[in-house]
């Protein structure tokens, strides 16, 4: 198809499809005669993923460039797709000053009492203890309360999110897109759904847990 | 005590407490005498706060100036708080296209299942309903096998959210520093978590379910 045809299915600009060839999100037209180019379903797709990746998960054109690497190179493996994606959301950069010592521990034995084994360059751990470093830092460690009911709902978002990989597992690319998109996206729904829940729960919930004996504040943490 | 002692209490650049300053993030310093200010303690708090948004929460300086503009304003209520604190958030746009009536439906689906009762106004709704707009557009409707349980797991959160705020709910600062720190910097922390879940269940459950029928990938959700 041409360009015009790519540009109304994908609901992009002609020039913005131009740049992201550019650079390099989206391969180039198939030349197909002199001062003829055309464009196939693979560009129509991948035109909405970046869009996705972009409009949605909110991410900048250089985190888009390094996740689609990660998706188009079939020496990826799917952790690494993971951790390309999870490393490409918006303030997932290692932290800096690195993560303190009480705080890498604290995520440590979280982990441990989640039944958690995970290698030593997992880049959550860092990302994870970075939270709690600032937790201290602002005074407020009383939130460490709140990790062991986190952790547990974290659990149950992985599993989700391989429920929905392992179908996919023997088609690399199709998975390879499938933790792109759930990764990333699904971070974006997992905080509108979050949102949605906060309003609900503190409108059924109350301070006082006593008042309120069928909905109280407190998480029951599954067993 | 004199900007030296904030810049070194803080770990911040006198350069970069001015900055803050100009741009509203932290008030000015206490004019004690002539050609001379002194900060106060409210001042370390506040640039702790400021650098855990901006370093580990990932927001622009704009971002940060909204959060903080609802915290210090007596007349926000928690839900504003937390309404202004999830905007801040990166990606977390009103979504342009508006989402389509049938992801709004779905969203409104989800939630009914999960019991949540919630206003039209919510930006999660609309949030959770481009998501699911994406995932149509890359031909993955497929991927709404999960909803339920992302659903379950964002409930489970709200929980541990509101669980944290209550305690402080007559201290109308603290709950709403509470909401900020853990809205912004808990969305962090859950991303870092799923992380180090996603390798522990990637490598502890398998494609194919029976052949390990202890930990299969099927996400058992809380009844």
């Amino acid at each position: 198809m041409r360009i015009s045809e790519l540009a109304e299915r994908s609901g992009t600009a002609p020039a913005t499809i131009k740049f992201y060839i550019r650079e390099g999100l989206l391969p180039p037209a198939e030349r197909t005669g002199y001062n003829q180019v055309s464009y196939g379903e693979e560009h129509v797709r991948r035109l909405h993923l970046v869009r996705a990746l972009v409009d949605v998960g909110g991410l900048p054109i250089a985190r888009v460039r390094a996740v689609v690497a990660a998706v188009d190179d079939p020496a990826t493996d799917l952790q690494q797709v993971m951790g390309a994606a999870q490393r490409a959301l918006p303030g997932r950069d290692a932290p800096a000053p690195p993560p303190s010592p009480s705080s890498l521990a604290a995520v440590a034995e979280l982990s441990r009492a989640q039944g958690w084994v995970v290698e030593d360059g997992n880049p959550g751990v860092a990302q994870a203890a970075a939270v709690l470093d600032s937790w201290v830092a602002v005074g407020r460690k009383d939130l460490f309360d709140g990790l062991p009911a986190y952790a547990s709902a974290s659990d149950a978002i992985a599993r989700a999110d391989l429920a929905l990989v392992w179908p996919d597992a023997a088609d690399r690319d199709r998975s390879a897109e499938t933790v792109v998109v759930g990764t990333v996206l699904g971070d974006a729904l997992v905080a509108g759904l979050r949102r949605i829940a906060q309003e609900h729960v503190a409108r059924t919930t109350r301070p006082r847990p006593t008042s309120s004996p069928t909905s109280s504040p407190t998480v029951e943490e599954p067993s």
